[in-house]
């Protein structure tokens, strides 16, 4: 691969910078940050692309979030505004009512409605800000539908959405994010569990598949496939029925 | 206009049962139930489409709802499933946080963070009961912008997004959902004004100018295809920057 990080951000730069001229104005680039790479690095990249005053950075832990300091490092590191907003009453409340209603929530609930309310919120501190959510998704992870439809996965723009997790984290040692950010292990932050140890292949072995082609593992290929035709309707928009009358 | 309700009715029932085999065999239809015309007559579309055992009712008021007797009267009517999950505490836990962090809610906050709420404990029970979302948008208000982006605007199908709000009455009409719900004017329950107070049109005159490109007010023509340009974006996928690099 011919990837070049530094022709690679100055683009991703200039593009954050269009869209806010075409799609708001002088608004503000509201992100979640998580502590991980991929929001650190889009942070970074719209302090660049914006200055740091039109950057706002919302902390949303469920509760106890064992790596805040992580999150807490890149605000600083950028010098950005940041909010903590806790989730954890929502989660809870909505969890026991459900119950209450008679409802037993099933593991992917307690899994994907943290990140949908922290859209939420998301949206709620972008509108009480002048702001447009900017999502953090990559392309590796989008490949195999590492994401939560409505949740994390949402957004008024995506910036890395077409670059692969090696590629990112090129982009994040190019704009001097902190090293331990950039190589920070990707985890869900519920199961103890890292990404790749649940995925089953490394994120290398899947960015070479997607730059490439080339897979040593059968047996890999095959559930990258699998995964990835399974979760494509993440990328469009809702299916919509349309009469011909 | 030659719409023939008989026939809009069997094809858009025909369009459910069709994805629902091919996006979710033998998955309930779960369908947020404000007691308005949409949600009643998208869930009296889905009963005849696959079955009433497969159709969930979820209410969700915000605190007290002065007009959850008509979301109760159509889940009687359809005999259907129904959950009633309150989103009150979620929502002020949310503003609370905002408000301890240092951020004052806006009005539009007040306004689309319900929406957004209602979507992610839609999803919730459809992850707990092997469900898929289905939206309830129309054309009319899709086309004036009237819905929340991530919010009412979400789901994983939606079957009448392409009716103009007569053209759904009259589906309403064919189903047999009682007149009452049919008729009930348009509010988002919040303003106490409604829809079309707010709008400054009727639908009557939107439809028909969907429809025929006919209008008779100019400023008011002008006024909906400002509306309609700014709200396309929510019609569509986030914008992604795509490197070529």
């Amino acid at each position: 691969m011919d990837f070049d990080p530094a022709k690679a951000t100055a683009a991703t730069v200039e593009w954050i910078r269009d869209w806010f001229d075409k799609n708001g104005k002088g608004c503000n680039a509201v992100i979640g940050i998580s502590g991980g790479k991929d929001s650190s690095i889009v942070a970074a990249l719209c302090v660049e692309a914006l200055g740091k005053d039109r950057v706002i950075g919302v902390l949303m832990p469920n509760g106890e979030q064992s790596d805040i300091d992580m999150a807490l490092m890149l605000v600083d590191h950028l010098d950005i505004r940041h909010y903590i907003i806790n989730i954890a009453v929502a989660f809870n409340s909505l969890i026991e009512e459900m119950e209450n209603a008679g409802v037993e929530p099933s593991r992917d609930t307690i899994i994907n409605l943290p990140p949908r309310l922290r859209m939420s919120t998301l949206y709620a501190v972008g509108q009480s800000n002048n702001g447009r959510v900017i999502n953090t998704c990559n392309l590796s992870e989008d490949w195999v539908g590492y994401s939560t439809r409505y949740g994390d996965s949402a957004g008024d723009m995506s910036p890395v959405a077409n670059f692969t997790t090696a590629e990112i984290r090129a982009i994040g040692r190019e704009l001097g994010v902190p090293s331990v950010l950039i190589e920070k292990v990707p985890t869900d932050g519920l199961s103890g569990m890292s990404d790749e140890e649940k995925l089953g292949f490394t994120y290398e072995v899947l960015d070479r598949y997607i730059r490439t082609g080339e897979i040593d593992d059968p047996a890999t290929k095959e559930r990258i496939d699998t995964m990835h035709e399974r979760n494509l309707f993440k990328l469009r928009y809702m299916d919509t029925f349309k009469y011909e009358g």
